[in-house]
Order: structure tokens, then sequence, then C-alpha cells
């Protein structure tokens, strides 16, 4: 049987391990990217366990999320970032210069090779044939100072998708029928190769707003060949030479197939609060929107903010609503600017953000109490927008504009003759021009290089080894699909505080229950119980930090999201898994949990909790492989990571 | 003797009282204008005296302040604003269409008229030949329902303006040169008119400049002849018909003239922390910087951005500097867009913010802890950035853009040839579109439209008359020059509950002195000691309304800036004026002040001031007006308002 590509770049990483069995594998990593939000532990780390220089080439940290700089903190955050990435040898992106997916797929996305992003929507790199796999910030720091990756072999989920898609019908629409069909957990263990006919008319920028959203599936990540769209696109981002052909074999093995059909796709929305409760956008179109954004890692390429422009051009934006757009990177908003695009969107009374993540991650643009936003990003969960009572509907940029005018749900198709949305394509020829991002080689001296740290800059917590007993209380009962988002919101009034963890913590779950931190402290040593997909979402691992620092010392779970598992573990926190679901029934809040023997447990991966005082107990599993169970056992990968380099 | 151009609108709007006397005098106000951050208060007053409709025209409320909403409060805001502004007929501009000064002179200010703003630069529209003046929002809202504004006839200061700039140095410099001659409070008691030679060479917007930081000086307002390039402005802009000549009379008389000769100015810089520490450019060019701002409603006109552009045209930005532009509307933008200047400013690494005042208001970029920005905005107080430890320059935007690329302070002049900087004109003819502007043309039916109340639209607090005893503590000790920043800072994390004054309140002198909260709510009646100048800058009358929420009674300074004292008396505090100042010596903290007969002192203009722990008494003087007696009586504005409507 012949290979996929997602086996073929496996095969030629692999340091550890079989692919063909179920197990964890160790693959060699190539590429590393931080965001601002991640890059600050990740630095911290770098520090606390004195590396020399990082080994990734390259490692960057793209400074995207916190760029409106609302507070001190934040502008401490990327003066320290921007001082210690020069320190050891990481690439820094400046705030303006983009968003680090879409910037990342623009000038070092590379076919065949593996990066590993600490940002759950680093897989949007996949659109160029590289694997490009979200992972805790610490992951990163690992493989960026040599470590291979580890994880359980992923199984290949193929999409096949044929025909074409008709005007009006978007690369977002692709997406939301995937998530429709497979939902949130659909993808979860799988890489999701697109391959089929259909791709060879998908550009390399709407092949990323479908790699993109692979994660909110559930999928370990999402690739697309490297083919001659694939060789265009670098060609006119000046490097050619980066290209491989990158093809599944004809007759490449996949352990399970889906096929869509581009032609017979329709404009889609997802509902609140959830990515995958999508309905055509006519079945919505009485819903009221007071805002409209168009942008995000998703859909802020040259083409995606074309179409919607040419659908805006000569009209006006509805009085009642709020148009912001903001261009994917620096390349692309000077293309706007010089092809008048950037105009015809002022005129129609766009408002024109930063290159940045923006509203996306609720920085910026907080739709108002009980306020209907319509974007074009790629989550919509409760709290997100940092409006707790808001409701997001995703959608593509053509939606969004056609919204925008009317000021309802639109579609597209049904206010003008999309016909003249043919021939929006990306430039022939990118502007090239990577001066916003500092280089190691514009460091002198690196060793030497002072790191500026500010007031809002404080030393990670340490913790000791895991504990050989647990005893600890229910401090929180939550039922399925929890995301990271609802562990530890977005905001910049929240995420200012992301190098200070003291402060950071004390909004863990302050949407889904405020009286949290404050009963965790009071308690010190506590379990959470989840549902099925516990840590969807985000690939924040101050989701899983956070929880330990007050005290969090098991999660008990129907299963989990594959990053967050990794971040728990990572951090010292059992990832319990019902063995039997209906335990979970047997749980209330306030039981006390008494596990033994906690190492002997740990290595056999089945855990039995009695629960102390409803004199039960069950036998829960603990799916580890050595080296999590070692990584576990030393209270987490810091320590790890720590004892290694002593 | 002939008259000035003061004298000459004065005259044609007074309601009441004598022009030549020093006595209180009654205007009629023809247009009135808030910011989003005055307009919440105000629509809550309209709301509460139950008016019907305003009759200024215009009477507009620009959302620029609080436009990135970072958070749900500010969309609340804007949406309650927004459909209070429907109800009431008044114009309301949308988030993104540009900064309410830069904005009000491109499209409604008028030679000849009055306008009262609730926003101290106010004095912008000075520029076109009005009398434009900024006050608390209460008394705009006054002036919206027909009642004339009171102030003391104010004295006028004649700055001539001789010969024409040099290259490379700016308008800016021309109002840096007239604060570093006359102070911050070299103005009180002034209108200052912009009068010689030199005028006919400055524009419009270069008039703005001029005229928006009279307020820094202390003055009541700035004004300009409104002459040919008065006519030629308003022209470009599609409304000549606005036009009236207004000159002053050839002998007109002036109660101080001052000269500035243009051709002797060289590029000036404004020290932190006060706007009148004025030094040459050159001085401080060892100065490194982080950051650097263009923007704001001092320096955000086309031709403001295009030379700094001419500057940055073909050159990079320094690595470790952020550099960021924020033009002052939407007009602005358009045609930068239009004529290639924003594509070489984001060539050169400039990051583009909305049409909003941004930074200097601290809502952004605020700096890192110690930093140093460089901006052309109009105040350096400390805090103001958001940043209570950072340093701010006031600069030019030549000066702006030369430093962004060196990286240092630096005279434009030192770094290339300013003669390129010739011809950086403002455009023939204005790009007009007023779609982002809802006015009252746009409401079916007022009476019936019905306004929206986010949860962060908590009623305002109320307060009964004036006691006839006050027994207070002492519970701060100030020096000079303090600032409204200094009572309320700005900053979006702070500003966010401008809605909500309980909340609102627990950020009164927060960097001054984060125990004032506290000990004020402990004292419940309390006073607070200043120095000379005191409430200067803003014009945001919250810092009056919350030391009156949390209990000050009555503040004993050496002097006032006029704005805050007006606000005082809106809101029912004392203002008490040392007659002896050396009396300033004999009072500390925690002294505990017994008034008796507060009315018939009230009506004196003479208040003695017993320290009961010290058995010691002084007398001060309350310079008040009958109409400023009656108000301060019924414990504020807005119970004098409601009385009156009754």
């Amino acid at each position: 049987m012949g290979l996929s590509i997602t086996k073929k770049i496996l095969s030629s990483h692999l340091l550890e391990g079989n692919l063909s069995a179920k197990e964890q594998i160790t693959i060699k990593v190539d590429q590393t990217l931080w965001s601002d939000l991640t890059g600050i532990m990740g630095t911290q780390i770098l520090e606390s366990v004195q590396a020399d220089k990082v080994s990734t080439n390259p490692s960057i940290i793209y400074c995207d999320h916190n760029t409106i700089a609302t507070s001190t903190e934040n502008s401490d955050d990327h003066l320290y970032m921007r001082t210690a990435a020069q320190r050891f040898g990481i690439y820094y992106s400046k705030p303006g210069n983009g968003i680090c997916h879409f910037l990342h797929c623009q000038r070092f996305a590379r076919p065949g090779q593996i990066m590993l992003g600490a940002d759950s929507h680093t897989p949007t790199s996949g659109a160029l044939g590289m694997i490009a796999i979200g992972s805790g910030g610490l992951s990163v720091a690992k493989s960026m100072l040599g470590e291979g990756f580890r994880l359980t072999t992923p199984k290949v989920l193929n999409i096949k998708l044929t025909g074409k898609l008709q005007p009006g019908v978007s690369a977002k629409d692709v997406t939301l029928e995937a998530l429709r069909i497979l939902s949130v957990k659909g993808g979860i263990g799988y890489i999701i190769e697109f391959t089929g006919d259909g791709i060879k008319n998908l550009s390399v920028p709407q092949r990323a707003t479908i790699a993109n959203m692979s994660i909110e599936m559930g999928a370990t990540t999402g690739i697309f060949p490297s083919d001659e769209v694939t060789r265009a696109f670098l060609k006119a981002q000046g490097r050619e030479e980066d290209w491989i052909e990158l093809l599944p074999d004809v007759d490449a093995e996949y352990d399970k197939v889906l096929e869509i059909n581009l032609s017979q796709l329709e404009p889609l929305v997802a509902k609140p609060h959830m990515p995958d409760l999508v309905v055509r956008a006519r079945e919505v179109n009485d819903i009221k929107a007071g805002s409209v954004f168009i942008g995000s890692c998703t859909n802020a390429s040259y083409s995606d903010i074309v179409k919607a422009a040419k659908i805006l051009k000569g009209r006006k934006v509805h009085k009642e609503i709020d148009l912001t757009v903001g261009p994917g990177s620096k390349q692309v908003l000077e293309q706007l600017i010089e092809d008048g695009v950037l105009k015809d969107l002022v005129e129609a009374g766009a408002r024109i953000l930063e290159c940045a993540c923006g509203p996306c991650i609720g920085i910026g643009q907080a739709p108002p109490g009980k306020g209907v936003a319509v974007r074009t990003s790629n989550r919509n969960f409760p709290g997100r927008s940092s409006t707790t009572d808001a409701s997001v509907y995703l959608v593509s940029p053509e939606t969004a504009a056609a919204t925008a005018i009317t000021g309802k749900i639109t579609d597209p198709r049904d206010i003008f003759a999309v016909e003249i949305l043919q021939g929006c394509e990306e430039p022939a020829v990118y502007k090239i021009d990577d001066s916003m991002i500092i280089t190691p080689n514009d460091v002198e001296d690196y060793k030497n290089v002072e790191i500026i740290r500010g007031e809002n800059i404080v030393p990670l917590p340490e913790r000791g080894a895991l504990n050989e007993a647990i005893n600890a209380t229910v401090v929180l009962k939550l039922g399925d699909n929890i995301t990271t988002d609802d562990i530890i919101p977005g905001g910049s009034n929240i995420l200012k505080y992301i190098a200070n963890i003291p402060k950071f913590a004390e909004f863990t779950f302050c949407y889904t229950d405020p009286t949290f931190v404050e009963r965790a402290k009071e308690l010190k040593h506590s379990v959470i119980i989840g549902g099925d997909n516990y840590g969807q979402g985000s690939s924040r691992e101050h989701a899983a930090l956070l929880p330990m620092f007050l005290g969090v010392e098991a999660v008990l779970a129907k299963s989990y999201a594959r990053i967050h598992k990794e971040n728990l573990i990572n951090y010292g926190i059992l990832p319990l898994v019902f063995k039997n679901k209906e335990d979970y029934e047997k749980i209330d809040m306030d039981d006390v949990f008494a596990i033994h023997d906690v190492y002997a447990q740990v290595d056999k991966g089945e855990v039995t909790v009695k629960v102390v005082n409803k004199d039960i107990e069950f036998v829960t599993s603990l799916e580890l492989s050595d080296y999590d169970k070692r990584v576990l056992k030393e209270g987490g990968a810091v320590n790890y990571l720590k004892n290694k380099l002593k």
C-alpha cells in the first residue's frame, strides 16, 4: 500500500517508535513558533534552564496578540520577549507585522518539514505540505533545545475535496462543512489530509483557512499536498527554493475517508457557541448583527479581503453596524493599499485594525452585553469575545461583508451578482519585506544581550515532584467540551497578567464559576471532574499551569483534547480517564478523593480512586508513554528539563 | 479703540452682563460637542431631566476615545449613547470616523459662532475663527437645552505671529514656544487671539495645532481670524457658504501682547511631565526612545502625516522602536491611501492605528515600565500614557518621524535635507463623506427611539442641597498644577467604568495616593488641599463628580483651572481659595475643618475655616457669580436643572 503525505513526513522525521503501531513516537522538529502569549513563558523557561542558544530554524516569536498594549504589562512583556529572543537566537516579529500563522505561511513554512507551534492554530502552515502541530509552550521550548516531539502515532483521516467552489462560496464554507460533519470531536487522534481533484482550484491562503480550523475538529493537524499551487505561492513569496513536491501515493492508505463536493457547498454559518453548530446562512438570515469583523488567522489573506471589498465597494456599511477589518500581515496591508482595495473598504465605512489577532481573541471590539457579532474568525466559545453573554457567528469574508451592508446575517448570493467575485486572486508576486522581524543576525553578541525585565515579569512558580499520596476535594464538576477559554478566558484585561502567574491565576474559570479560585485556594488540594473532550480549543498551557498553581492535583474526565492532556502532564497534573463513563454520575462537588501509591499506579497506567466520604471506589485509566510517566513523576516538564540539563 | 475678534464674537452672543467689566457674562451657544467619554453622562443627564430635543445645531457626540472596546462596558456605552443621541436629536459620529476636534474643524466649525464642547481640547475649532470653549459635560447639556454659557469675561492675550516657519519646523513648535514663554498657567483668564503677518502662511490644520494647545497654557480658548486661508479650507470641505470674514480691527485692543517670530523657531520638545518644560530638540538628542506616536487631535492632519511620511519614505523604522500613526479622521485616511502616503508609512514599518484618540489618552500603546515615548500629542502628565513611570516627550510630526528612524530624539534637520518637506500641503479638495455620522434626519420618530441600556449604564448618583455646616477632614494635601489626570487617570482599564460611578470612583487619585478612596470612604466627609492651578488639563468632570461621590465637600487651593472650578460648582463642591497663600503651610493631613453658616458665607463670597484640632482659623474666598451661588447651594447643576425644568 502507498503512503499518505502524513506518513511520508513522519517517516523522514522519526526518532523513536514505530509508525505502524498505535504507540507513542518521537519526531524531529525543524521549525518552532511562539506567539507573544506563549513566548513569555517559553523564554522564561529557557532562562530558568540556563539555555545557550536554540537549535530549530527558524525559532520565532510573533508579537501578534497583545499588540494594543492597553497596559504597561503588555509592553513589559514585549520588551522582555524581544530581548530574550535576541539572547537565545530566536527571531522576533514586531507588533504590526502580522498574525503568526499567517506570516509563517508567507515567510517560513516549508513543505516536508515539521513545525511545532505554541498556539493551537499552528496547523495553518499545513497549507504548504508541512506537518504543523500546535502544542504547549513548554513542549516548544523543549524542541527548541533539540528534544524531539512525542505524540501517539496519529491516524490519518483523508478528506477528499472534489468539484469547484461556486462564486460567493468560500474556503471557510469548506471547513465549516467539515465541522458540521465531524463535530468538534470528530478529528481527535487524526491528522486530516486534504486531497482530491478539488484542491487544484484552492490557493494556498484558501488551503490555510481550511487547515487552520482542523484544530476545531479536534485533529492533531491538517495538511495539504505540496503541488504546483504551492510552488507558485512560494515563488511569489521569493522562496521557490523552499519548494519540494509532496503528494500522497496514488494508493495511499488512510484510516478514514470523507468526501466533500465543493460544487455543492453553500455559504454556511457556525452558530453560538460552538464552531460545529453549522447551518446554512439562509437559515439564520433573521439574525440582526451589531458588529462584523473580517480578519484573524483564518480569513485575513489578500484575496479574502479583496472579496469582501468587492462586495462593499460603492456601498455603505449599515448605520448600526460596526465593521472592522484586520489584514493578516503587513504584506497584505501594503498590497491592499497599492491596489486601492483599502480605499474601497474605508470609503464603505470599514474601520481598519492592525495586522493582529484582535477581536478573535477578545482583544478589542468586545460586543456590548447580549450583542451579536458576525466574524470570520475560528472560534465562538462563550466569553472569547470578552463579552460573556455575546453571541458570535462564524462566517466567510463574503458573508461577513454582505452582513455588514444589510445589518442581518446575509448569504452574499442574496444581495448581488456574486459573479463579480470571480477573478479575486492572490497577487502574482508578493511584496517581500521582513524588516519588522529582528533576526539572530541583527544581534552582535547574543551571549551578552541584556534581558529587560519589567515589573510584570514574575518568575514561574516552582513545584516539587509528584506526591505519593493524593487527598483532594472535587472543586468543580463540569460537562462535555470544556474549552481552555473556559479554564482561563482571553481578553486584554486578563491576558495582560500572563507573565505574572499569581495575578493571572485569579481569573481561572472566572466566567464558569467565579468562586473557583477562592475555593481552590482554601482547599489547597483539589480535583476537577470533566466530561468528554476536556480542554479543547486554544493550546494555552496556562489552562494547566494555573490550576496546578491553585492546587489542582488531578483532572478526571471522560476524554481529553490532545494538547491539553499534554499540558496537564507537563505541569504535573494527573489526566485521569473514567474507565467506566457511568462513574461520572457518582461524583458530586465536595467529594473527597484519596489516591494511594501514586507512583506505582502511574506506572501501571491504572489508578484507583477512593471517594472517602461515600466509601466507594472506582478504577480510572491513565494513558501515558514511558516518557510521560517520567515527566509526570518529576512534577512536570520544567523539572524534567532542569534535571536533564543539570 | 477697535475690537478683537474675541470681543466681536462675544458681543454678538451676549445674553447677560457687560463685556467691559471683569464680571460674569452669559453667552449664547450655537454648537455643542461631546466625546464618548463625556457624552455618556451628558445623555444620562438629558434622560434624568426628561428633555425632549436639543436645540444647538449641531449637537454632536463623537465616539473617538474608547473605540478599541477592550471590554463590554465600552460597547455598552456606545450603544447607549448612539440610541440616546437618536432619541434627543443629537448627531452621532461612529467609532473610526475620527477625532472629535479634528472632525469638527473639518465638517462643522463656523467662523463667528460659539461652540461649547465637553472636552478640554475643544479650542481646536478656534482655528476657523470661532470661539470654541471646553467645559464640563453638564454645562454642555445645559447649553444643548437652550441655556447660555456663563463665564467671567475673559481678557484677551494677543500672540502676534510674524515671519515664516522654516522647513523642519512645525506649527507644533509654535505652540511649544508659546508654552515655553507662558507656562501652563500663563493663559489663565485669557482667550488667546493669534494674529500677525505670519498666519497667512499657516493652514487651517496648522492653526488647529496651535489653537488646540491653548488649553495647555491655561487659556479659556485660542482663536485665529477667519481669512482667505479659512475660506479656501471651507471651500475645499464643500462648505464655502459657512465662511464669513472675521478679522480684528486694525486698532484692536488687547489686554496683553506677545510676539513670536516664526522664522526664528527651531524644533522643540516638551520634556516629562509637563507641556511647558520646553527645550530645543538638539538639547535632548541623547534620549533613547522606545516608541513614537504620530497622531492625536493636535497633529493628525493630512499634511502632518505627509511630512512624517516624506521623512520615513525609503527608510526603515529603527528595529527597537514601535512607530504608530493614527490619522485624525476617515477623510485624512482616505486621502493618505489615495496619494500613496499610507503605503510609504507602512513600508517604512509604521503601524497604522484607527482614526481615534488612542495612545494620547492612554488607550493602547502604554509604554513599558520606565519606558520613553515620543509623541505628537498635547499632554505628557504622569500616568496619562497608562504607564505611571513612563516618560513622554511632546514633539512635532517631523521630529517624531526623525526619532523613529534614529531611535533617539532627533531634530529632523540633523538627519536629512529638510527642503523635501516644502510643498507638503493640504489637498485642494477634500474627500467629503459623512456616512459614518448618524444624523437626526436618519431617525424617523425620535420620541419613540428605544434607548439601549447595558449593565454598565448605572444611573448617576444623586445628592441633596449643600449642607449648612461642614465638618470634614483633610484627606489629601497636594502641590501645584494637579491635573484632572491625577484626580482620575485615563487608560482603557479605568475609563471603561465611566458610566458606572461607584466602580469608576475606585480609581480616584489611584496613582497619586492609592489609599485615598478607602480613607475618603471611611471619613465620609472630607476636604482636599491643593496648590496653584488645581485641576488643570482635561475637562473631565468626573474629577469633580467622583470626589463628590466619595464625600469630598470642599477643595481649598491657591488657584483653579477654569473648567475644573466650574465642574466643582456643578457638582456642589466648594472651590475655596486661600486668601493668604501662606495659610497653605498651616494645614496638615487629617486636620479637621469646621465651616458654619455655609449658605450665608457662600453668599458673602468669603468663608471662614476653623481647623478644629489646631484651634486656628483663617479666611478663604469663594469667587462666584450669583448664578454659581445658586447652583452650589442647590447641590450642583443637575439639581439646578431638575428644579428649573420641574
